[in-house]
């Protein structure tokens, strides 16, 4: 297995859905590891995401779906600043050591206003590049609705295919959408750093609630045994919607920057499997993945419908007699969704 | 017009439903100022905005629809950490001073998990508590498709239709449904403060790109002025996808806390809004109001459809055929929008 890390996308979308015979062989090489193969299907998945003909990725679909379902899907997520990075770095690392086959996912929610992210994909996890064992992807996607919640196990699916035994899967940032793909992932880390009041606005954003490992990054600092007081606090307040005996989230200290605790967070990872073994759960995480991406694509071709059948003109039209007073959204609604159902 | 800081909803939304004949009422005190109805009728767009019976919204929307259209509304977003809830308090302090009637709508997406914010509401801005002039309420949603996109429009009308001259609306994290929510005002306030790592977070968010007016808050600490270079160089860089002359998103400086750079941001919101008058595009706000409104409700509709008519236990069987590599998950969503349409 080689090195990938491409970011930009050499391919567009209609490139290939022109050489339909090419997905074949695609396939069959990101089977057999080869990194150019992975970022091409990838690339695919990305672009081909929302919107545009979705032929290939149905096509990739369907070709993909017999050589998957090996892989464990570990989601990161936290505010900007905790360290995700190097956390995520860090544990490539301590995987790599243990042979494990590695994908890292980083996943950017783009820009709804200009279709791609204002900046560039930053170089990341440089150690990593040499070593044959380790795909890296940024990954982007276009458009809103359902984007990353359909594009996101697409991806894994490429990846796993592609033979990778861990999947970590970074999200930027600590809103709904993040939260959302995090959880759909097999285990979901969610990191904090001392002092930031991250704890409160976590809470907020409702990512408390999907962990079932929490990491106090930057352990060394300041504020560090408060940060794990209140976190073990709050896990032994809340009460997770769960059916049966419930796992009880641990909280692990670590330095990623100084690679302390990574041991200590790879335990966790693997004690949560194991729990979720033992109890008879591990189709839980395909399940999950497999219905919210259903659910994505229905919803992705319902909204285009919207847009195709009534037309873009057809809700502006809606629009502006709704801003007259002329007409409730409700009723404008109404007259969207009777277009949609023909 | 009195005060208003309800964050609790002592009405469930079946209980206004089985009293229909109280929404004129609510409505008629509401577009008087009287708090508690004003309390009311957003109490009932933030439970009935998602699943249920929404009858009673579609009855407000159509009872407030020739109310509306007076209040300028004006975004606030930022990082976790930057001073949001600060900024917007001494921003309503500026207001008020003008005699200007202000709404504050913190928008928290509630947890896609519990169905609830994990901790309840904040004791907010409390110097405003006794202020007669301003409106202050949380904001939670049920449900994660189209929730802040559809009840934030309806909650704002209440407020528009109860003489709120400006209303903030502020939410918290950096993810993309914060973004989409920010980005229905008039005019978007996008928050950062030095030394956090904000600008590339940021900028991948997307929130740099729907920005109005930069504010670098905490101006006082080290690094300020090169959280400033670094925002007015993006803003150099960046490219709006606008028709015409483009408005050129200033960056203000501020020590909210402290009272300072408040009137250069009053200011700044007004130069804005002054702009957009000049340029005829005053209603470019509420016509994108309107239409992520009637996108958001009729997607909702269609979602509930998706949940019916294919059936909880339907939408199951699908993903575990996805699962055991049986059935694409395009092949799936295929069945569930073929089951929408009837």
């Amino acid at each position: 297995m080689g090195y990938l890390a491409v970011s930009a996308r050499p391919w567009a979308h209609r490139s290939v859905t022109s050489h339909a015979v090419d997905l074949d062989r695609l396939v069959t090489d990101a089977r057999e590891g080869v990194p150019r193969a992975v970022a091409r299907l990838i690339s695919l998945v990305e672009d081909g995401g929302v919107g545009g003909d979705e032929t290939p990725l149905r096509e990739l679909a369907a070709a993909l779906a017999p050589y998957t379902g090996r892989a464990r899907v570990v989601g990161l997520t936290g505010s900007p600043g905790v360290g995700k990075s190097t956390t995520t770095s860090a544990l490539v690392s301590a995987l790599r050591a243990d042979d494990r086959r590695v994908g890292v996912l980083a996943v950017d929610p783009s820009s709804p206003f200009s279709g791609g992210a204002l900046l560039g994909d930053r170089v990341r996890m440089g150690e990593h590049a040499t070593d044959p064992g380790v795909f890296i992807r940024s990954m982007a996607t276009r458009g809103h609705l359902g984007g990353l919640a359909a594009a996101t196990p697409q991806a894994l699916r490429v990846l796993d295919a592609a033979g990778c035994d861990v999947i970590l899967v970074e999200t930027v940032g600590v809103g709904q959408s993040e939260v959302e793909v995090v959880a759909l992932a097999d285990t979901t880390v969610v990191l904090l750093a001392p002092g930031m009041g991250d704890g409160v606005q976590a809470a907020k954003a409702g990512i408390l609630e999907v962990a079932d490992v929490f990491v106090v990054n930057k352990a060394d600092r300041d504020g560090a045994d408060a940060t794990v007081r209140e976190l073990q606090h709050m896990v032994s307040l809340s009460r997770r919607e769960v059916s049966g005996p419930s796992w009880r989230p641990p909280v692990v200290r670590t330095v990623a920057a100084a690679g302390q605790g990574i041991d200590d967070l790879v335990a966790a990872l693997d004690d949560h499997r194991a729990w979720m073994a033992d109890h008879d759960r591990l189709a839980e995480g395909p399940r999950r993945r497999a219905r919210a991406e259903i659910e994505a694509i229905a919803l992705a071709d319902l909204r285009a419908r919207i847009r195709e059948l009534s037309g873009d003109a057809a809700l502006g039209g809606l629009a502006e007699r709704v801003v007259a007073g002329e007409l409730d959204p409700y009723a404008a609604a109404d007259e969207v969704v009777a277009s949609v159902r023909g």
